[in-house]
Protein backbone atom coordinates (compact mmCIF):
# COMPACT_ATOMS: atom_id res chain seq x y z
CA UNK A 1 0.00 0.00 0.00
CA UNK A 2 1.68 2.88 -1.29
CA UNK A 3 0.60 6.59 0.74
CA UNK A 4 1.32 9.76 -0.85
CA UNK A 5 1.95 12.58 2.13
CA UNK A 6 -0.88 14.53 1.58
CA UNK A 7 -3.59 11.60 2.00
CA UNK A 8 -1.69 10.82 5.11
CA UNK A 9 -4.21 12.11 8.21
CA UNK A 10 -4.82 14.90 5.58
CA UNK A 11 -8.98 15.41 6.61
CA UNK A 12 -8.00 15.85 9.89
CA UNK A 13 -7.25 19.37 9.72
CA UNK A 14 -8.33 20.04 6.29
CA UNK A 15 -7.48 23.73 5.32
CA UNK A 16 -6.98 23.66 1.68
CA UNK A 17 -8.74 21.71 -1.03
CA UNK A 18 -8.30 18.01 -1.01
CA UNK A 19 -9.59 14.91 -3.32
CA UNK A 20 -12.34 13.84 -1.19
CA UNK A 21 -15.97 13.94 -1.27
CA UNK A 22 -15.95 15.91 2.14
CA UNK A 23 -18.80 17.94 2.26
CA UNK A 24 -17.54 20.72 4.27
CA UNK A 25 -14.77 20.88 6.58
CA UNK A 26 -13.92 23.37 9.34
CA UNK A 27 -11.35 25.05 7.55
CA UNK A 28 -13.31 25.74 4.94
CA UNK A 29 -16.04 26.92 6.97
CA UNK A 30 -13.06 29.65 8.41
CA UNK A 31 -12.19 30.22 4.46
CA UNK A 32 -15.36 30.93 3.12
CA UNK A 33 -16.61 32.91 6.74
CA UNK A 34 -17.40 36.55 5.64
CA UNK A 35 -15.55 40.00 6.53
CA UNK A 36 -18.13 40.47 8.91
CA UNK A 37 -17.06 37.17 11.01
CA UNK A 38 -13.66 38.60 11.55
CA UNK A 39 -13.17 41.26 14.36
CA UNK A 40 -9.31 43.22 14.64
CA UNK A 41 -6.77 42.85 16.91
CA UNK A 42 -6.47 46.46 18.43
CA UNK A 43 -3.76 48.07 17.76
CA UNK A 44 -2.68 49.00 21.14
CA UNK A 45 -3.58 45.72 22.05
CA UNK A 46 -0.66 43.65 19.57
CA UNK A 47 2.59 43.27 21.28
CA UNK A 48 5.04 42.80 18.48
CA UNK A 49 8.34 40.82 19.67
CA UNK A 50 11.10 40.88 17.07
CA UNK A 51 13.60 38.10 17.80
CA UNK A 52 17.03 39.13 17.04
CA UNK A 53 17.59 36.11 14.32
CA UNK A 54 14.69 36.81 12.90
CA UNK A 55 11.17 36.33 13.05
CA UNK A 56 8.00 38.35 14.33
CA UNK A 57 6.21 36.78 17.75
CA UNK A 58 2.92 38.56 17.49
CA UNK A 59 0.29 38.50 20.77
CA UNK A 60 -3.20 39.74 21.69
CA UNK A 61 -2.83 41.45 24.75
CA UNK A 62 -6.63 40.93 27.05
CA UNK A 63 -6.98 44.20 28.93
CA UNK A 64 -10.37 42.73 29.87
CA UNK A 65 -8.74 39.95 31.69
CA UNK A 66 -5.33 41.53 33.39
CA UNK A 67 -6.17 45.59 33.00
CA UNK A 68 -2.86 46.68 35.37
CA UNK A 69 -0.79 43.59 34.40
CA UNK A 70 -1.29 44.62 30.58
CA UNK A 71 -0.96 48.04 31.40
CA UNK A 72 2.10 47.38 32.69
CA UNK A 73 3.66 45.04 29.30
CA UNK A 74 2.27 48.15 27.30
CA UNK A 75 4.39 50.95 29.33
CA UNK A 76 7.74 47.70 29.75
CA UNK A 77 7.38 47.85 25.77
CA UNK A 78 7.20 51.57 25.18
CA UNK A 79 10.54 52.14 27.31
CA UNK A 80 12.16 49.85 25.34
CA UNK A 81 13.01 47.66 28.71
CA UNK A 82 12.40 44.30 26.72
CA UNK A 83 14.91 44.97 23.75
CA UNK A 84 17.82 42.91 24.12
CA UNK A 85 16.34 40.51 26.79
CA UNK A 86 15.92 37.13 25.58
CA UNK A 87 14.37 33.24 25.92
CA UNK A 88 15.81 31.72 28.51
CA UNK A 89 13.46 28.66 29.27
CA UNK A 90 11.62 25.98 26.67
CA UNK A 91 10.12 23.09 28.76
CA UNK A 92 8.60 20.61 26.49
CA UNK A 93 5.09 20.12 26.99
CA UNK A 94 4.87 22.89 29.00
CA UNK A 95 5.85 26.80 28.29
CA UNK A 96 8.83 29.04 26.74
CA UNK A 97 9.71 31.52 28.54
CA UNK A 98 11.13 34.87 28.46
CA UNK A 99 12.99 37.92 30.28
CA UNK A 100 15.94 39.25 32.16
CA UNK A 101 17.21 36.18 32.16
CA UNK A 102 19.98 36.84 34.55
CA UNK A 103 17.93 39.56 36.73
CA UNK A 104 20.53 42.25 36.33
CA UNK A 105 17.79 44.76 34.97
CA UNK A 106 16.49 47.62 36.93
CA UNK A 107 12.85 47.70 36.64
CA UNK A 108 10.98 50.05 34.23
CA UNK A 109 9.79 53.11 35.31
CA UNK A 110 5.83 53.91 35.46
CA UNK A 111 4.59 50.74 35.96
CA UNK A 112 2.56 49.41 38.82
CA UNK A 113 5.14 47.31 40.98
CA UNK A 114 3.32 44.64 42.44
CA UNK A 115 -0.37 44.44 41.30
CA UNK A 116 -3.44 43.25 42.78
CA UNK A 117 -3.87 38.83 41.38
CA UNK A 118 -5.75 39.42 38.07
CA UNK A 119 -6.32 36.05 38.04
CA UNK A 120 -10.33 35.90 38.01
CA UNK A 121 -12.74 38.44 37.61
CA UNK A 122 -16.05 39.45 37.90
CA UNK A 123 -18.21 37.45 35.32
CA UNK A 124 -20.74 40.33 35.35
CA UNK A 125 -19.37 42.61 32.35
CA UNK A 126 -18.29 39.85 29.77
CA UNK A 127 -20.64 37.95 28.11
CA UNK A 128 -19.01 34.78 26.97
CA UNK A 129 -20.16 32.61 24.46
CA UNK A 130 -20.67 29.02 26.02
CA UNK A 131 -19.23 25.91 24.57
CA UNK A 132 -21.92 23.38 25.50
CA UNK A 133 -19.21 20.42 26.50
CA UNK A 134 -18.19 19.00 30.04
CA UNK A 135 -15.20 20.56 31.11
CA UNK A 136 -12.52 18.53 32.94
CA UNK A 137 -11.26 21.82 35.78
CA UNK A 138 -14.76 23.98 35.40
CA UNK A 139 -18.31 24.25 35.69
CA UNK A 140 -18.51 26.42 32.44
CA UNK A 141 -16.87 27.25 29.31
CA UNK A 142 -16.41 29.71 26.26
CA UNK A 143 -15.23 32.50 24.55
CA UNK A 144 -14.63 36.41 25.02
CA UNK A 145 -13.33 37.66 22.07
CA UNK A 146 -10.28 35.76 20.97
CA UNK A 147 -9.72 34.22 24.23
CA UNK A 148 -10.85 31.06 25.90
CA UNK A 149 -12.82 31.66 28.78
CA UNK A 150 -13.92 29.31 31.98
CA UNK A 151 -16.34 30.29 34.69
CA UNK A 152 -17.75 29.19 37.89
CA UNK A 153 -20.63 31.12 39.92
CA UNK A 154 -19.47 35.17 39.86
CA UNK A 155 -16.50 34.68 38.69
CA UNK A 156 -14.49 34.14 35.25
CA UNK A 157 -11.19 34.12 34.22
CA UNK A 158 -8.88 33.23 31.27
CA UNK A 159 -7.39 29.47 30.89
CA UNK A 160 -4.29 27.92 30.25
CA UNK A 161 -4.00 26.45 26.16
CA UNK A 162 -1.75 26.37 23.74
CA UNK A 163 -0.33 29.84 22.53
CA UNK A 164 -2.06 31.67 25.84
CA UNK A 165 0.40 33.98 27.24
CA UNK A 166 0.99 34.95 31.08
CA UNK A 167 2.80 36.54 33.67
CA UNK A 168 5.80 34.76 35.86
CA UNK A 169 5.98 35.25 39.20
CA UNK A 170 7.19 34.56 42.17
CA UNK A 171 5.49 32.70 45.11
CA UNK A 172 2.44 33.75 46.20
CA UNK A 173 1.10 36.65 46.74
CA UNK A 174 3.39 38.06 44.15
CA UNK A 175 1.69 38.30 41.25
CA UNK A 176 4.37 39.44 38.75
CA UNK A 177 4.45 42.32 37.36
CA UNK A 178 5.35 41.79 33.58
CA UNK A 179 9.03 41.73 33.16
CA UNK A 180 8.73 38.22 32.42
CA UNK A 181 6.19 36.51 30.21
CA UNK A 182 5.95 32.67 29.05
CA UNK A 183 3.27 31.33 26.45
CA UNK A 184 2.02 27.25 26.45
CA UNK A 185 3.86 25.27 24.27
CA UNK A 186 2.07 21.88 25.45
CA UNK A 187 -0.64 20.51 26.13
CA UNK A 188 -2.82 23.11 28.42
CA UNK A 189 -1.51 23.08 31.75
CA UNK A 190 -4.85 24.44 33.32
CA UNK A 191 -4.24 23.54 37.04
CA UNK A 192 -1.78 27.29 36.48
CA UNK A 193 -5.82 28.67 36.21
CA UNK A 194 -6.41 31.04 38.19
CA UNK A 195 -3.21 31.11 39.74
CA UNK A 196 -1.11 33.32 36.97
CA UNK A 197 -1.97 36.44 35.43
CA UNK A 198 -2.73 35.58 31.90
CA UNK A 199 -2.63 38.27 29.20
CA UNK A 200 -2.90 37.40 25.82
CA UNK A 201 -2.41 34.65 23.09
CA UNK A 202 -0.33 34.23 20.57
CA UNK A 203 -1.53 35.31 17.31
CA UNK A 204 1.28 34.96 15.21
CA UNK A 205 4.45 33.49 15.16
CA UNK A 206 4.12 30.30 17.54
CA UNK A 207 6.58 28.47 15.93
CA UNK A 208 9.40 30.28 17.15
CA UNK A 209 8.35 29.68 20.36
CA UNK A 210 7.01 26.09 20.13
CA UNK A 211 9.54 25.01 18.20
CA UNK A 212 12.86 26.15 20.07
CA UNK A 213 15.39 23.43 21.35
CA UNK A 214 14.37 22.45 24.72
CA UNK A 215 16.53 23.36 27.85
CA UNK A 216 18.50 21.16 29.44
CA UNK A 217 18.48 22.77 32.94
CA UNK A 218 15.69 22.03 35.71
CA UNK A 219 12.84 23.47 34.48
CA UNK A 220 13.88 23.86 30.78
CA UNK A 221 16.19 26.99 31.56
CA UNK A 222 19.08 26.76 29.16
CA UNK A 223 22.01 25.63 31.27
CA UNK A 224 24.53 27.93 28.95
CA UNK A 225 23.61 31.22 28.35
CA UNK A 226 24.45 31.24 25.12
CA UNK A 227 21.61 29.07 24.10
CA UNK A 228 19.33 31.63 24.95
CA UNK A 229 16.88 33.20 22.09
CA UNK A 230 17.51 36.60 21.81
CA UNK A 231 15.29 38.99 21.38
CA UNK A 232 16.20 42.60 19.16
CA UNK A 233 12.85 44.66 20.17
CA UNK A 234 9.25 44.77 21.62
CA UNK A 235 6.87 47.09 20.24
CA UNK A 236 2.82 47.92 20.73
CA UNK A 237 1.32 47.89 17.12
CA UNK A 238 -0.22 51.48 17.66
CA UNK A 239 3.37 53.21 18.26
CA UNK A 240 4.12 52.00 14.04
CA UNK A 241 2.88 54.32 11.69
CA UNK A 242 -0.58 52.59 10.04
CA UNK A 243 1.22 51.39 6.97
CA UNK A 244 3.63 49.43 8.97
CA UNK A 245 1.33 48.17 11.24
CA UNK A 246 0.78 44.24 11.05
CA UNK A 247 -2.63 43.12 11.70
CA UNK A 248 -4.53 40.86 13.04
CA UNK A 249 -8.34 39.28 13.70
CA UNK A 250 -9.81 36.28 15.22
CA UNK A 251 -13.38 35.07 14.08
CA UNK A 252 -15.75 36.39 16.21
CA UNK A 253 -17.29 33.33 18.90
CA UNK A 254 -20.43 34.88 18.22
CA UNK A 255 -20.36 34.62 14.47
CA UNK A 256 -22.63 31.82 12.58
CA UNK A 257 -19.25 30.83 11.15
CA UNK A 258 -17.87 30.25 14.77
CA UNK A 259 -21.09 28.46 16.15
CA UNK A 260 -20.70 26.02 12.72
CA UNK A 261 -17.13 25.44 13.24
CA UNK A 262 -17.14 24.54 16.31
CA UNK A 263 -20.08 21.92 15.60
CA UNK A 264 -18.39 20.86 12.84
CA UNK A 265 -15.30 20.07 14.87
CA UNK A 266 -17.41 17.91 17.64
CA UNK A 267 -19.04 16.21 14.82
CA UNK A 268 -16.33 15.73 11.74
CA UNK A 269 -18.68 13.77 9.03
CA UNK A 270 -16.10 14.01 6.22
CA UNK A 271 -14.20 11.07 4.91
CA UNK A 272 -11.65 10.60 7.36
CA UNK A 273 -14.08 10.27 10.36
CA UNK A 274 -15.80 6.96 11.59
CA UNK A 275 -16.72 7.78 14.71
CA UNK A 276 -17.21 11.69 15.50
CA UNK A 277 -16.47 12.95 18.90
CA UNK A 278 -19.38 14.65 19.62
CA UNK A 279 -17.90 17.08 21.63
CA UNK A 280 -14.74 19.26 21.26
CA UNK A 281 -12.25 20.64 24.23
CA UNK A 282 -12.18 24.42 25.14
CA UNK A 283 -8.50 24.36 23.83
CA UNK A 284 -9.06 22.61 20.74
CA UNK A 285 -11.84 25.30 20.34
CA UNK A 286 -9.73 28.38 20.11
CA UNK A 287 -11.29 31.08 17.72
CA UNK A 288 -9.42 30.71 14.44
CA UNK A 289 -7.24 33.62 14.05
CA UNK A 290 -5.48 35.48 10.90
CA UNK A 291 -3.87 38.33 9.33
CA UNK A 292 -5.93 41.11 8.29
CA UNK A 293 -6.81 40.48 4.63
CA UNK A 294 -4.82 43.54 2.62
CA UNK A 295 -7.89 45.83 1.66
CA UNK B 1 11.44 43.51 41.44
CA UNK B 2 14.58 41.36 40.82
CA UNK B 3 13.58 37.56 39.53
CA UNK B 4 16.13 34.71 39.75
CA UNK B 5 15.11 32.38 36.70
CA UNK B 6 14.47 29.30 39.58
CA UNK B 7 12.43 31.19 41.23
CA UNK B 8 9.56 32.09 38.01
CA UNK B 9 7.19 29.76 38.02
CA UNK B 10 9.34 27.40 39.85
CA UNK B 11 6.68 25.43 42.05
CA UNK B 12 4.43 24.74 39.50
CA UNK B 13 6.49 21.81 38.02
CA UNK B 14 8.93 21.06 40.56
CA UNK B 15 10.66 18.22 39.94
CA UNK B 16 14.06 19.02 42.17
CA UNK B 17 14.63 20.83 45.25
CA UNK B 18 13.94 24.90 45.57
CA UNK B 19 14.32 27.31 47.88
CA UNK B 20 10.78 27.03 48.85
CA UNK B 21 9.05 25.85 51.91
CA UNK B 22 6.58 23.12 49.90
CA UNK B 23 5.93 19.56 52.07
CA UNK B 24 5.11 17.58 49.34
CA UNK B 25 5.26 18.35 45.11
CA UNK B 26 4.49 16.02 42.44
CA UNK B 27 7.78 15.53 41.44
CA UNK B 28 9.08 14.56 45.27
CA UNK B 29 5.93 11.64 44.87
CA UNK B 30 7.74 10.70 41.78
CA UNK B 31 11.42 10.79 43.28
CA UNK B 32 10.49 9.08 46.62
CA UNK B 33 8.01 6.21 44.91
CA UNK B 34 9.89 2.58 45.85
CA UNK B 35 11.32 0.90 43.07
CA UNK B 36 8.28 -1.71 43.20
CA UNK B 37 5.76 0.94 42.01
CA UNK B 38 7.78 0.89 38.91
CA UNK B 39 7.11 -1.67 36.23
CA UNK B 40 9.24 -2.36 32.63
CA UNK B 41 8.43 -2.03 29.50
CA UNK B 42 8.80 -4.94 28.03
CA UNK B 43 12.01 -5.09 25.39
CA UNK B 44 9.42 -6.59 22.87
CA UNK B 45 7.49 -3.63 23.19
CA UNK B 46 10.24 -0.67 23.06
CA UNK B 47 10.39 0.46 19.21
CA UNK B 48 13.95 2.38 19.33
CA UNK B 49 14.11 4.96 16.32
CA UNK B 50 17.75 6.40 15.82
CA UNK B 51 17.82 10.09 13.89
CA UNK B 52 20.89 10.02 11.34
CA UNK B 53 21.85 13.68 13.08
CA UNK B 54 22.12 11.74 16.32
CA UNK B 55 19.36 11.16 19.32
CA UNK B 56 16.93 8.18 20.04
CA UNK B 57 13.53 8.22 20.16
CA UNK B 58 11.92 5.32 22.29
CA UNK B 59 8.11 4.07 21.69
CA UNK B 60 6.60 1.64 24.41
CA UNK B 61 4.45 -0.23 22.32
CA UNK B 62 0.96 -1.51 23.44
CA UNK B 63 -0.25 -4.85 21.73
CA UNK B 64 -3.49 -4.48 24.35
CA UNK B 65 -5.36 -2.02 22.32
CA UNK B 66 -3.86 -2.68 18.65
CA UNK B 67 -2.32 -6.29 18.13
CA UNK B 68 -1.96 -6.57 14.57
CA UNK B 69 -0.64 -2.94 14.08
CA UNK B 70 1.88 -3.68 16.80
CA UNK B 71 2.72 -6.67 15.22
CA UNK B 72 3.17 -4.91 11.99
CA UNK B 73 5.69 -2.51 13.72
CA UNK B 74 7.29 -5.38 14.79
CA UNK B 75 7.96 -6.77 11.58
CA UNK B 76 8.56 -3.47 9.75
CA UNK B 77 11.17 -2.98 12.26
CA UNK B 78 12.71 -5.85 12.21
CA UNK B 79 12.52 -6.40 8.26
CA UNK B 80 14.95 -2.78 8.10
CA UNK B 81 12.25 -1.16 6.29
CA UNK B 82 11.83 1.98 8.10
CA UNK B 83 15.78 2.58 7.90
CA UNK B 84 16.82 5.83 5.52
CA UNK B 85 13.11 6.93 5.98
CA UNK B 86 12.38 10.39 7.62
CA UNK B 87 10.47 12.36 9.50
CA UNK B 88 8.32 14.92 6.68
CA UNK B 89 5.96 16.82 8.45
CA UNK B 90 5.75 18.44 11.61
CA UNK B 91 2.59 20.67 12.06
CA UNK B 92 2.47 22.96 15.06
CA UNK B 93 0.27 22.09 17.90
CA UNK B 94 -0.71 18.88 16.39
CA UNK B 95 1.57 16.00 14.89
CA UNK B 96 5.00 15.18 13.83
CA UNK B 97 5.29 12.19 11.28
CA UNK B 98 7.67 9.54 9.90
CA UNK B 99 7.32 7.72 7.01
CA UNK B 100 7.98 6.81 2.92
CA UNK B 101 7.75 10.71 2.35
CA UNK B 102 7.94 10.05 -1.21
CA UNK B 103 5.97 6.57 -1.41
CA UNK B 104 8.33 5.04 -3.23
CA UNK B 105 9.40 1.56 -1.24
CA UNK B 106 7.59 -1.51 -1.88
CA UNK B 107 5.78 -2.65 1.57
CA UNK B 108 7.47 -4.87 3.51
CA UNK B 109 6.48 -8.93 3.35
CA UNK B 110 5.22 -10.66 6.24
CA UNK B 111 2.73 -7.68 7.37
CA UNK B 112 -1.22 -7.79 7.47
CA UNK B 113 -1.76 -5.06 4.70
CA UNK B 114 -5.07 -4.47 5.83
CA UNK B 115 -5.72 -4.24 9.15
CA UNK B 116 -9.27 -4.23 10.68
CA UNK B 117 -10.01 -1.54 12.91
CA UNK B 118 -8.09 -1.19 15.94
CA UNK B 119 -9.39 2.24 16.96
CA UNK B 120 -10.95 0.58 20.20
CA UNK B 121 -11.70 -2.87 22.10
CA UNK B 122 -14.00 -5.08 24.31
CA UNK B 123 -13.48 -3.26 27.74
CA UNK B 124 -13.51 -6.45 29.25
CA UNK B 125 -10.20 -7.87 29.61
CA UNK B 126 -8.99 -4.05 30.52
CA UNK B 127 -8.50 -2.89 34.07
CA UNK B 128 -8.01 0.68 34.26
CA UNK B 129 -7.38 2.56 37.24
CA UNK B 130 -9.97 5.52 36.77
CA UNK B 131 -9.39 9.06 37.12
CA UNK B 132 -12.10 10.53 39.25
CA UNK B 133 -12.75 13.47 37.12
CA UNK B 134 -14.61 15.18 34.48
CA UNK B 135 -13.56 14.68 30.68
CA UNK B 136 -14.84 16.79 27.50
CA UNK B 137 -14.38 13.70 25.23
CA UNK B 138 -15.58 10.49 27.22
CA UNK B 139 -18.41 9.43 29.90
CA UNK B 140 -15.08 7.63 31.88
CA UNK B 141 -11.04 8.00 31.25
CA UNK B 142 -7.91 6.34 33.11
CA UNK B 143 -4.68 4.37 32.72
CA UNK B 144 -3.75 1.00 31.51
CA UNK B 145 0.11 0.19 31.81
CA UNK B 146 1.43 3.56 30.99
CA UNK B 147 -1.55 4.41 28.57
CA UNK B 148 -3.89 6.94 28.89
CA UNK B 149 -7.54 4.78 28.25
CA UNK B 150 -11.18 6.09 27.66
CA UNK B 151 -14.23 3.65 27.90
CA UNK B 152 -17.79 4.23 27.06
CA UNK B 153 -20.23 1.02 28.04
CA UNK B 154 -18.35 -1.89 26.79
CA UNK B 155 -15.93 -0.35 25.05
CA UNK B 156 -12.36 1.10 25.34
CA UNK B 157 -9.87 2.90 24.01
CA UNK B 158 -6.37 4.71 23.90
CA UNK B 159 -6.43 8.68 23.66
CA UNK B 160 -4.59 10.73 22.22
CA UNK B 161 -2.06 12.96 24.62
CA UNK B 162 1.20 14.47 24.14
CA UNK B 163 3.24 11.85 23.02
CA UNK B 164 0.88 9.05 22.10
CA UNK B 165 2.12 7.35 18.52
CA UNK B 166 -0.47 6.54 15.78
CA UNK B 167 -0.34 4.70 12.97
CA UNK B 168 -1.27 7.31 9.40
CA UNK B 169 -4.00 6.13 6.89
CA UNK B 170 -5.74 7.07 3.92
CA UNK B 171 -9.50 7.45 4.30
CA UNK B 172 -11.85 5.52 6.01
CA UNK B 173 -12.22 2.02 5.91
CA UNK B 174 -8.51 2.03 5.45
CA UNK B 175 -6.23 1.62 8.59
CA UNK B 176 -2.71 1.75 7.67
CA UNK B 177 -0.48 -0.75 8.88
CA UNK B 178 2.42 0.77 10.42
CA UNK B 179 4.38 1.96 7.89
CA UNK B 180 3.33 5.61 8.84
CA UNK B 181 3.59 6.42 11.93
CA UNK B 182 2.69 9.96 13.75
CA UNK B 183 3.03 11.77 17.49
CA UNK B 184 1.27 14.49 18.71
CA UNK B 185 2.83 17.53 19.80
CA UNK B 186 0.61 19.76 21.18
CA UNK B 187 -2.71 19.62 22.48
CA UNK B 188 -4.24 16.56 22.90
CA UNK B 189 -6.17 16.20 19.24
CA UNK B 190 -8.89 14.27 20.99
CA UNK B 191 -11.50 14.40 18.13
CA UNK B 192 -8.97 11.78 16.15
CA UNK B 193 -9.63 9.03 19.34
CA UNK B 194 -11.73 5.90 17.99
CA UNK B 195 -10.88 7.28 14.33
CA UNK B 196 -6.90 6.07 14.61
CA UNK B 197 -5.01 3.20 16.23
CA UNK B 198 -3.01 3.87 18.93
CA UNK B 199 -0.08 1.52 19.26
CA UNK B 200 1.96 3.87 21.61
CA UNK B 201 3.91 6.66 23.58
CA UNK B 202 7.26 8.21 23.34
CA UNK B 203 8.83 7.40 26.80
CA UNK B 204 12.11 9.49 25.82
CA UNK B 205 13.44 12.02 23.31
CA UNK B 206 10.22 13.85 22.99
CA UNK B 207 12.05 16.35 22.40
CA UNK B 208 13.93 15.00 19.06
CA UNK B 209 10.13 15.38 17.65
CA UNK B 210 8.18 18.18 19.16
CA UNK B 211 11.24 20.82 18.86
CA UNK B 212 11.61 20.14 14.98
CA UNK B 213 11.00 23.36 12.67
CA UNK B 214 7.67 23.51 11.44
CA UNK B 215 6.83 22.77 8.01
CA UNK B 216 5.41 25.43 5.86
CA UNK B 217 3.80 23.32 3.35
CA UNK B 218 -0.04 21.93 3.53
CA UNK B 219 -0.79 20.34 7.20
CA UNK B 220 3.24 20.76 8.04
CA UNK B 221 4.70 18.46 5.49
CA UNK B 222 8.26 19.90 4.07
CA UNK B 223 7.99 22.15 1.29
CA UNK B 224 11.26 21.02 0.87
CA UNK B 225 12.46 17.69 0.64
CA UNK B 226 15.82 18.70 2.19
CA UNK B 227 14.13 19.78 5.48
CA UNK B 228 12.93 16.29 6.04
CA UNK B 229 14.54 14.60 8.95
CA UNK B 230 16.58 11.72 8.19
CA UNK B 231 15.66 8.07 10.37
CA UNK B 232 18.85 6.23 10.44
CA UNK B 233 17.51 2.85 11.43
CA UNK B 234 14.68 1.43 13.89
CA UNK B 235 14.88 -1.43 16.55
CA UNK B 236 12.89 -3.69 18.66
CA UNK B 237 15.04 -3.30 22.02
CA UNK B 238 14.47 -7.54 22.34
CA UNK B 239 17.06 -7.33 19.58
CA UNK B 240 19.56 -6.49 21.06
CA UNK B 241 22.29 -7.59 23.30
CA UNK B 242 20.79 -7.35 26.94
CA UNK B 243 23.73 -5.11 28.49
CA UNK B 244 22.90 -2.81 25.06
CA UNK B 245 19.32 -2.49 25.65
CA UNK B 246 17.78 0.95 26.81
CA UNK B 247 15.41 0.20 29.53
CA UNK B 248 12.19 2.07 30.67
CA UNK B 249 9.87 2.52 33.31
CA UNK B 250 6.48 3.65 34.33
CA UNK B 251 5.15 4.21 37.28
CA UNK B 252 1.96 2.24 37.42
CA UNK B 253 -1.10 3.18 37.86
CA UNK B 254 -1.93 0.96 40.35
CA UNK B 255 0.59 1.92 42.95
CA UNK B 256 0.17 4.53 46.00
CA UNK B 257 2.84 6.67 44.54
CA UNK B 258 0.66 7.36 41.56
CA UNK B 259 -2.69 8.09 43.29
CA UNK B 260 -0.54 10.05 45.71
CA UNK B 261 1.02 12.03 42.62
CA UNK B 262 -2.72 12.66 40.66
CA UNK B 263 -4.23 13.60 43.76
CA UNK B 264 -1.56 16.45 43.82
CA UNK B 265 -1.67 17.14 40.29
CA UNK B 266 -5.30 18.47 40.95
CA UNK B 267 -5.00 19.76 44.50
CA UNK B 268 -1.58 21.60 44.55
CA UNK B 269 -0.83 22.65 47.81
CA UNK B 270 2.75 24.05 47.45
CA UNK B 271 3.47 27.76 47.75
CA UNK B 272 3.47 28.79 44.44
CA UNK B 273 -1.07 28.03 44.43
CA UNK B 274 -3.23 30.22 45.38
CA UNK B 275 -6.20 28.34 44.17
CA UNK B 276 -5.96 24.47 43.52
CA UNK B 277 -7.80 23.22 40.21
CA UNK B 278 -9.46 20.09 41.99
CA UNK B 279 -9.01 18.45 39.35
CA UNK B 280 -7.04 16.98 36.58
CA UNK B 281 -7.28 16.07 33.21
CA UNK B 282 -6.12 13.12 31.47
CA UNK B 283 -3.68 13.67 29.18
CA UNK B 284 -2.19 16.19 32.33
CA UNK B 285 -1.94 12.76 34.29
CA UNK B 286 0.07 10.21 31.88
CA UNK B 287 1.94 7.50 34.23
CA UNK B 288 5.91 9.15 34.88
CA UNK B 289 8.07 7.64 32.94
CA UNK B 290 11.94 7.23 33.31
CA UNK B 291 14.87 5.39 32.24
CA UNK B 292 15.19 2.18 34.68
CA UNK B 293 17.93 2.88 37.04
CA UNK B 294 21.25 0.91 36.75
CA UNK B 295 21.28 -1.66 38.73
Amino acid sequence: MIRTPFSLLAASLLATSAPTADPVTPGMIVERAPTADWAPVAPEDLLLIDLAGGGQVAIALAPEFAPVHVANIRTIARAGWYDGLAIDRVQDDYVTQWGDADGHKPSPPGIVAHPAAEYDRAAAGLTPVPLPYRDSYAPATGFVGAFPVAADGDRAWMTHCYGIVGVGRDMAPDTGNGQELYAVIGHAPRALDRNVALVGRVVAGMELLSALPRGSGALGFYADPKQRVAIARVRIAADLPPAERPAYQWLRPESASFAAWVKLRANRDDAFFRHPAGAVDLCNALPPVRPAPRS
